[in-house]
């Protein structure tokens, strides 16, 4: 099958992303993760450490925020698939965001969550292809979608 | 200038709804506002409720998310503008999954929330056209945009 | 909420179009029906009736079955829900090419048919926003959609 | 002229995509095919295989469709010409999906059928752009349309 | 049905616009006819008429094709169905052009002309829907595609 | 002809939209025209008058002129025809950004302006249908466009 | 400056697409020329060569046309730039489809005919940005518009 | 992170593409970097110089800025993100023109200028993810843009 480029949205405080690029590159899948910037605090100053201070947190807000759309709409723009992880911490709204950016452009999506927030997260589950609880269901899934073998448990 | 639709979206468990919708009809303002089911139950018990029962919370939480999103995606892609209010309460993902999909349409977002939550918004509110932090606000710029008329202070 | 335009596609050789129109009536709702050809003779007949004979089967059928795409193609385009019914016989490909074609249009769809199909539907039903056995429930679905009041079973 | 990616939709139970993959190679075309996952049983399990067991067979089927559109979908988005292949057996609904899907893409279609079916596939047939009869037809239409040499008969 | 658009594209030196709209209106069908200037003077001279003369030929038709395209874009855009008259005499690389803009619009297309000219028109009633001989096909289409009902012949 | 809506972006310190409105009623014309707001002041102000003050220019003028963007790119986006004007004074970028918006729409542009500005704008009038002068030759160009007739001068 | 891929349509009569490729190549222009088939006999006869023989003309045409047709609508739609080319003979009808269908994906088009055609080619002319009269002019075009550079008679 | 085309429009008088090509070298960069004709003499004159000559400026403009177009449209249509710089002189309506361009395509937009055209540009700006003084942060949002690193000032 063709390459395939995954756009890994959402939660940046545990290292999901480094378990799903590590697993499919174990299973030698020929695939292009993508991912907005992960550093926290550079996303949250970038605005004003590039282009210069503000004095009311909101326009520091809006200007990083913006910054990090250049990356974020570029990527997801480009993207065959989307995984948005949601995890039990923060309001996580620019992974609901991105969610629902990537359903209003067609794009299949993968979200990865905690059966724990199964209520709060329907709407978006409603509009996803798949529902994973752990990244190694992720990678099983992309490596499902790309090879088209299906590995039973033992 | 001509009528406009506007989708409200968002938090349902304060009156904000009511409050621009009677704003706007005491402007005169030609609007028809449109919403997502805002009866939380039903919202909730819909899809069981109406094509039969699950026995697992996941999937009757799906069915129902998937008739609220008849309704919702019909009302978002006909809508001129979009309005998401962000409570206090509830993760709210599904508000943010409908500012990201109102987003990649390219459809003007007005973005309503407490100041206290612009560091958690600021991917939606840089989506964004206008941040408004009460109803009255809202009516003022969906008056202003309509009419062209700008009220200023006395 | 707004006048619904919703597309009836799919088996002709049961009443269950007018199972749903009757009843979207009954509840007072205000949408517009609006479907293919359900004359089985005529549909089969109108390109050579219209345009001349043909020797072969397949020019027949092939200058018939583009007369009927010039109707139905029109209606799904303009249509904001896609119903579509699958019975127990006949081939019915042209209702799952409808599915299909409102699918990659981003129309929400419902799929309405036995449980006995669910196996050859699933494809189908993965696509839509909802799975009905029932024309009453496709009424209940649209009477939530567009009022949305939940009626509860007593 | 620039190479092909050619998706080849529907039936699973004859060697017809080796017979066209075969014939394109023999050829020396310039062609790269893609296909959903052809394993019927891989393609049916795969839902509850890597995300967990369900209890009834419809959200069984339901999860596994889901998969196989991530796969689906992508590809027949970035397909240059799809191709659809009905067999004499089973309903193959997924297979008109596919169509109707590629139809409202305006993606050239390629049909692939008996005679035999010729009357309940005429809304499919009027939608595509050629069809064949047999895999070495698609193969002598490919080549036609990537050289541009005419084959003809000694 | 719905009330139906319906652009007439091509030829303007016959009454076949005349034809098709008194026999919709005899037949009682819901369609607003729409067509490009059918004044072949004014379509000519427009743009000199409105906007100044020019010296050159090549520049004084350019001016006016180009006010020629404000009202056909326009209303190709808005159409329903797009039908595209060839006649005996003349180039009518318009018409021809109107059909190619119909068919990557993907707008259902019916093609009005003599058998004499088939070979000629063959890439175009090859995107067409509908290849008809007379004006009274034409109606009967729009009739049929109305009011899906088939009159036979006695 | 159907009825048309025409935006009329561009310039606002003379009264050339007066002139074209008032043209096109003394002809009798069905056009809808819509605008940006024209109050100077209001404007300028609005950003700041109904979301509150700013310290710095900049913030000041970013959340008024995304106000205003909510109106223009609601109209623009339902335009049939856009009509820009530049004056002789002001940079007027605002003019040429809605005509860059326009013409990625696919949407009839006529530009309006003085001889002297051709060099600068012409690449503004290159992706335009018709270039005037006057605000009369707008009402005649709007009036053969709705009419498709042409007066000619005695 | 990037890599283009230049679609030439139209006239099969003459050598222009070769002295256009040639042209580019002794420049050393990085593009990638598509085409249609050009080999006139091959081109009327595929239809009926690969799929079996038809006994009507119109049908003969008409499978031939629509086979045409998947090599062509996919090199268009991929195409940066569309040249079409109109000569003394023939109808051509398909150029200006081609020509028509370039301008409704807003794909920049140049058109290429002697001035003898001027009047007949108006609206076609009014759509493209470029009209030349000579293959050298074309590839003149082509290297401006890659390299940048423009070439001054001496 | 994916290589980035990146289009530079706007001011050719100053030097600025070279800073920031040269800026984005010397970070190691993935970045191609494209632009309209900079020679403004060619730019001017390529229409006569290639098409022949006119008699009036407006044609002789009409004709070059429709060439430039050619490769502008193409280099816009395929930018990930587009660039627009503004100079204190000149009119500059092709760089707002191609802002507005950008916006309705929903391509990121960074636009450069001086703090004393903020007033003037504030459309512009507020159709922009990033407003930058310099070619230096520029360049600094690219590397934040491809790399997620943030450069801190010492």
């Amino acid at each position: 099958m063709q390459p395939l480029t995954v756009y890994l949205s959402g939660e940046i405080h545990t290292d999901w992303r480094t378990q799903v690029a590590r697993g499919a590159e174990a299973e030698g899948l020929d695939i292009e993760f993508t991912m907005p910037v992960t550093d926290h605090e550079a996303s949250d100053d970038c605005g004003v450490a590039i282009l210069g201070g503000e004095e009311t947190p909101f326009w520091k807000d809006h200007k990083g925020a913006k910054l990090n759309a250049i990356r974020t709409r570029t990527l997801i723009e480009s993207a065959d698939i989307v995984v948005v992880r949601f995890g039990d911490k923060y309001k996580q709204w620019n992974a609901a965001f991105d969610a629902g950016y990537a359903a209003a452009l067609n794009t299949p999506l993968i979200v990865l969550h905690d059966p724990a927030l199964t209520h709060a997260l329907k709407e978006v589950d409603a509009a996803s292809l798949a529902v994973a609880e752990t990244p190694a269901q992720v990678v099983e899934i992309l490596r499902y979608v790309q090879r088209g073998e299906l590995r039973r448990a033992g």
